[in-house]
């Protein structure tokens, strides 16, 4: 019996009822205590910091008009509400969004999480295979498609009985259509009934994965790698981005003539594009994250760790930092390689970019957020498991560790299937330090960073949350960046004037 | 040039970054900091207060070995995780469950939302269309089934052409079948592909409002309403269930004859068959929360206003309150009726215990939360947009207003699709003020709460949640009941003798 009182004692101990609260209020000071609320909320959200000008106003209103349009329309007619949908079924919907048109001039700043074979649109990637000397084969089990350039006929392998000229092959009017058909949807994940076809997680990354095995003999050809990288910068910079952070895992490139590069040689290949780029865009800046698979075992990662001790040595400003890649349901715990990780930082003092919490699972594969705030990463690759933490959403808060957000990325791999229902839409009402990023556009048609952009303003923000969102999610995609003060400070002068370009374009317009 | 100066200042000075802390730490500290961290984090949890004894521990233990066996194939197989499919499709596989076997056990407190007519087994609700009198007719436009008790043909009306009497028509052996599965299919949202059939939000709420207007002529008879709402609470109390708190409409209620009853002696009714069954299961209570349809005009709102007060005069213990029922993204905003609320507040101090923020929308229909704090709502129905809320969900835990979360519902009403996502397991993770509910459990064909409560926990949890989860959302659902301290503290006596006996119960099958 005292076991029961005690019990009765203590929970009746846990919850203080208040019962005069100036939220309970007189008729007549109810409107008030509604509105001082409602304020006391908003002035949370992400973008009330900013204040807009006369200008900024006016173009805010149409944005906001446009906006307030499809929110009403949604709520009458969910089944047409964009963000709710899988974007491999929205994206031409979203593309016709008069949102989506004002949002493409925008200036957004950086792209902070974006993976070295998947930045490209789909059209450009598929043009490259009209370069000379390109082969195909098609995997005895799988049947997938692999590419490999080479001056002759390159050897049976493993996988491949059979390896044809690819341009010999589109002779052949009878199979080309089909050909190249092949060719295309092995570059994405577009399929006519994505939700029925995925059917969950591991189905649609099993797919991405393939999709990954493809591009590798095509893009890891040196001339085409380039082409490449020069067109990323080019359609990134087109789409109002200024800075680059991309991921990359280094694989063996190659030449013709067979030379092979190893992983020094690639990155100053990287380096090497980003300066011709800059020669003709010379606001644009790229930095790049060395990020190898993390379904590896001990020895495999001491190679790691080899590697990248030697490209920090090489490219002490052009590298920003360590990460492992893949899906981490399936792939090795990064407390399992904590201590050759806490070794490394202490020998070279090099910055962590870690995805983690990229799980639907909770106390499970999310435990990976523990490491990155354990290990001090800068940032956490989409962190889609936070809320579910509220201690080191505690901790990434008062650190300013931006959570790197891709929602279409999200949702494309089957995360979360309406992206109102992404956990970024709570985040954004508590100005949580969070950035908008792509992850790998090319491989659901989208470019740049617009179609995110977008996203994110129609699914995380609330009906009256306007324009100082966009803005703020530039600045925090500079400020979160790698850039060092004096790089950061450039950016947003640049970003400023951007902004500044964009405001008036706009009001030429109207 | 100020203003930008001024910007990077704004932005830099946002995030301290804090260098030093207790987190990031040499390799030896680095576990001992880990340990800590993840302990810190847990102690947050939803049960985390609560102390097993060795006993408990026992029981604990088989629960948690089925629990994880389930995650680990979930991790392995994410198609086959049942949380994270339509439970009208994965009610089968909960059924053959092992944590589904120990939850039926497991006591539950009290259920605090559900709704008048949607409470029983589908079944049971099946077998009362065998009772004498009912007529049956296929509404002219929509095709649904409208059901009235009478002693001859009912007349004509708008929707009805031609009423026929159930009995007769099953004597005809060539519609029989036919016409069967069609009553049983007006009764429930079950179909072989809710995602196709049910494309959104509004589409499952019309069949949803469609099965109440199939079930108001066919419960609103008082002979079967009595049957009915008897075989509820042993169903309720069956699932471990002692105290339950139903809101309802107060239809029209009739009898053969032609009496029909007014608000006032419908409540009376449901007190009788309380009362008739708390002479056979005496620990078992019930309230009663009058909740009539939130889509009407002043004028109807005033109406209610009189209903309200007048109940309030009649049945001062079992009205426990006042809600708003129906689709919030269709229905009429709270802040339309906020003044007759108050002033019915200040003349006779009802309890609200509101539907708020049943919805997807953000700034939007989900304002009703506002409503919900500010005229302080004793419990929030739903309350799924709650964590957009930051402000709010301060005051929500300050007051221990509790969310009453009904997972089912959430997901057969097309709010989330992977339970995972629910906003619950954030809300789980910081011993939020929650209970969990079933709603509508007869319109899913579930039974009782224990459905609901599996959803929870697989869904909620943290890998190694355990039993205590369970526990604390029984003390919850008592703690925060409508009952007053006295009757409190007799439940809290009974919930903790159930528990007893299921503890040595489920030591003895060992």
């Amino acid at each position: 019996m005292a076991h029961i009182i005690i019990s009765i004692l203590l929970l009746i101990c846990t919850f203080n009822e208040i019962t005069e609260t100036k939220y309970i209020s007189t008729n007549e000071s109810y409107w008030r205590a509604r509105t001082e609320l409602q304020d006391a909320e908003e002035k949370m959200h992400l973008g009330y910091k900013l204040e807009l000008t006369s200008k900024e106003k006016l173009v805010n209103s149409k944005l906001m008009e446009a906006k307030h349009a499809e929110l009403k329309h949604g709520l009458e007619t969910p089944v047409d509400f964009l963000p709710s949908m899988n974007f491999l079924k929205a994206k031409s919907g979203i593309e016709q969004s008069k949102v989506f048109e004002i949002i493409k001039k925008i200036p957004k700043g950086a792209v902070l999480h974006s993976h070295d074979t998947a930045m490209v649109s789909t059209e450009f990637l598929y043009n490259l295979t009209y370069t000379n000397d390109l082969f195909i084969c098609i995997t005895k089990n799988t049947k997938e498609i692999r590419f490999k350039f080479a001056t002759e006929k390159p050897k049976k392998t493993e996988e491949c009985d059979e390896w044809n000229l690819l341009s010999e092959l589109r002779q052949n009017k009878t199979i080309v259509d089909e050909l190249n058909a092949n060719i295309k949807s092995s570059f994405t994940l577009l399929v006519n009934d994505p939700d029925v076809v995925y059917f969950d997680v591991n189905e649609v990354w099993k797919k991405f994965v393939s999709i990954f095995l493809t591009l590798d003999g095509f893009l890891n050809y040196r001339p085409v790698l380039e082409d490449y990288l020069y067109q990323v910068f080019k359609e990134f910079e087109n789409d109002k981005i200024l800075h680059l952070e991309f991921r990359g895992t280094l694989p063996q490139t190659y030449e013709l003539n067979g030379t092979v590069y190893n992983e020094v040689e690639l990155v100053g290949i990287y380096q090497s594009v980003v300066k011709r780029f800059q020669s003709e865009y010379p606001h644009f800046s790229v930095k790049f994250i060395y990020a190898p698979n993390r379904k590896v075992d001990q020895t495999t990662f001491d190679q790691y760790i080899e590697i990248v001790k030697n490209l920090h040595g090489n490219y002490s400003d052009f590298l920003a930092g360590f990460d492992l890649v893949g899906q981490e349901d399936l792939g090795v715990a990064a407390v399992e390689f904590a201590d050759k990780l806490l070794k490394l930082k202490e020998e070279i003092n090099i910055d962590f970019y870690f995805h983690a919490g990229e799980t639907n699972w909770k106390g499970m594969t999310d435990e990976n957020l523990f490491e990155s705030v354990l290990l001090d990463s800068k940032r956490i690759g989409h962190g889609y498991a936070i809320t579910k933490h509220p201690k080191l959403m505690e901790i990434v808060r008062d650190k300013g560790i931006a959570i790197e957000i891709s929602p279409i990325s999200n949702q494309v791999l089957n995360l979360v299937k309406d992206l109102r229902n992404h956990p970024a839409a709570e985040l954004f009402s508590t100005d949580f330090p969070v950035v908008i990023s792509n992850d790998d556009p090319s491989l659901w048609g989208a470019i740049g960073l617009s179609y995110d952009f977008y996203e994110a303003f129609m699914a995380f923000t609330s009906y009256n949350d306007d324009i100082r969102v966009l803005k703020q999610l530039g600045y925090n995609s500079i400020l979160f960046s790698s850039m060092n003060v004096a790089e950061k400070s450039r950016a947003l002068v640049l970003f400023e004037n951007q902004w500044d370009s964009f405001i008036n374009e706009m009001i030429m317009e109207t």
